[in-house]
């Protein structure tokens, strides 16, 4: 497994190489004769800023503001790399900036960010913003991410959401619908133990509670987050109310009798003995990137009724994949300036819907899948 | 003539409309498989990152760093529209980047800034600048542009270059290199009267200046700028330096006896009249967009040798697009970091001797001309 992750690590860095950046600028029209410059450019442009200046509704009508995203990440929580800065970060904004063009057709492009406070961050996307369409925050780390987000939902008036967070809880919310046709369980039903309490486990924790109630115990690298605890940040303790259990203890504690496994965290962190002490039939969402929680041979070897990862190589990848494009390209078409909690449930909803007949091994469509993006863009309204 | 402005306002309007933005993003390849979102994307995409992260001078190596611009603008001082602010400049920042990628292949882009002060603008462009690997600053007005140019160049390791003033000095530079051989003037001899003390006029006299230390008298809106006035800014005051008279007047005492016209200001303030009182073969230099400030025929009827605007559907256009595409090919290709007075003057001398035969039509090559990037870019080095 980890000679895979190297073989597609050594791969990346000779394509990388090679490319020398995967996206580009493409042009509509060359602006190859004297006539077409006086018509892009000056002096027949003018026309166009003026008529913008007068009506500034109209700036989408005659420049790719319709079309257009930032990925936009300070590089402080990029994938399992941790803080490792801006530039650093390119490559996987770049990354993202693909997919967005390649699923759903949109002109994304990376901007990296040299400030990491709330203020900072803030402050220089809301001086950037009429650059954009649309604004994807990227691998921001918790807790400035959720200010970041929340400010600015506030403050633009174009649709922002930050993937990490969002993106996932939407993915999840998918794979669990699907996973409990699977399983037979009921969610609103479950005990769900949900490791990683950062963005991405934030933001599932929320949306699961927002759908289901469910009863939902949030795991952080200290061990279970209880009332008694006096090292929880805000967004944390939001998760308190969440959970019937209010218990002390490990991962291990907290999984007797679970339901659903949900991990946001790191590599390896469940072993099979924990996942035996589970209920019968359990669910293990293992999202660890790139190695997830615990492979999926083991966790079906313990007893797993259903696995996904967020892995292309692996059945059920549940991947923020599945969401944002379609998420993205229907605010955009539609002229949605704020992404909703029930537009992330009607995402999920969709998403589930196009697998017709989930099995342990599809809970969740392949992102490669062509009926996401228009499904998705069409109930963001 | 403005019949002809407003025809190609209404073309440009109805293209624009039509596309919908002039610009896209384009991919080098397709992320369709597992296996190449595995490469470019997670998992692999974490080992180039981890790459950069331990050898950030790589960088450039694995992302379009090496070869992105951003065209940033804050819309204050646009075309000759004035402080239009951000949206309403994009169309204009757009046809720039169709610019860059035309004639240099370079991946420019636009960002436009809803912050205005240069404290702001350094602030903002400082904190997005690990996206870029270089900044061409356009239409920022002055005297703010030199405060933001000057500390952009001193606190960032990427070439940054104002166009507004340099990429028109420079081919101004040019234009009058080839001009003073059509006209057998030498130019550290001439009496240049100036008009327009913005952003590049500042800067055409300073280049001026450096290359062949003429006479120079530079006028702006209140008349002669001289030692008696007291409302100038840092910027004008000096430019007092450049000129041997100091004597207070308008525009038309200023020409008396002159060279040679250079006008980076509005419409129509140059008159046949006056152009009869300047020295014999005056040469005038009628950069103001989109309407110059006398019309070549008019210009030509009143004696003027040689006339030059900067527009493309006219003789001799003195547009800053003979310059900024190879100066930051160059810049990009060679790893340049900063645009020093050295690089313009030899790019201006580049541009003047494209022109194997120059004559009253013909003092710059067209912006057309394929052979301008490579022969730029090969001497920024």
């Amino acid at each position: 497994m980890y000679s895979r992750i190297m073989d597609y690590g050594k791969k990346a860095l000779e394509k990388h190489a090679l490319l020398k950046g995967k996206i580009a600028i493409s042009l509509k029209d060359a602006p190859d004769t004297a006539e077409k410059l006086s018509t892009y450019y000056t002096p027949g442009v003018g026309a166009v800023s003026s008529r913008i200046a007068e009506h500034p509704e109209e700036a989408r009508d005659y420049t790719w503001l319709n079309n257009n995203v930032a990925v936009i990440s300070d590089g402080s929580a990029v994938l399992g790399l941790g803080n490792i800065g801006p530039q650093a970060s390119l490559p996987v904004m770049e990354g993202k900036a693909m997919l967005f063009k390649h699923f759903a057709g949109i002109d994304a492009f990376p901007i990296v960010l040299d400030v990491h406070t709330a203020d900072e961050i803030v402050t220089t996307i809301k001086a950037i913003a009429p650059s954009f369409g649309g604004i994807n925050l990227e691998d921001i780390a918790a807790p400035i991410c959720f200010e970041v987000e929340e400010r600015l939902k506030r403050e633009l008036d174009i649709p922002v959401m930050h993937d990490d967070q969002h993106g996932t809880a939407i993915v999840v919310l998918a794979s669990l619908i699907n996973a409990c046709k699977v399983t037979g369980k009921q969610l609103s039903e479950c005990k769900i133990v949900l490791i990683g309490a950062g963005a991405a486990g934030v933001a599932v924790a929320k949306l699961l509670h927002l759908y289901a109630q469910p009863n939902i115990i949030a795991v952080d690298s200290k061990g279970i987050i209880n009332i008694d605890r006096t090292d929880l940040n805000d967004e944390k303790r939001q998760l308190l109310s969440f959970s019937k259990q209010t218990k002390s203890g490990t991962l291990a504690d907290a999984l007797l009798g679970a339901d659903i496994f949900i991990g946001v965290s790191r590599a390896n962190v469940l072993t099979k003995g924990m996942i035996k002490t589970m209920s019968k039939n359990p669910i293990i969402i293992a999202m660890a990137n790139p190695v997830p929680e615990i492979m999926p041979e083991d966790a079906r070897a313990a007893g797993a009724a259903v696995v996904a990862t967020g892995r292309s190589d692996f059945p059920n990848q549940v991947n923020n994949a599945l969401a944002f494009p379609g998420i993205f390209r229907g605010a955009l078409d539609n002229r949605v300036t704020t992404i909703t909690d029930e537009h992330k449930i009607a995402a999920a909803q969709v998403i589930a819907s196009l697998v017709e007949q989930p099995d342990a091994e599809h809970i969740v469509p392949s992102v490669l899948d062509p009926r996401l993006v228009p499904a998705i863009a069409a109930i963001i309204r």
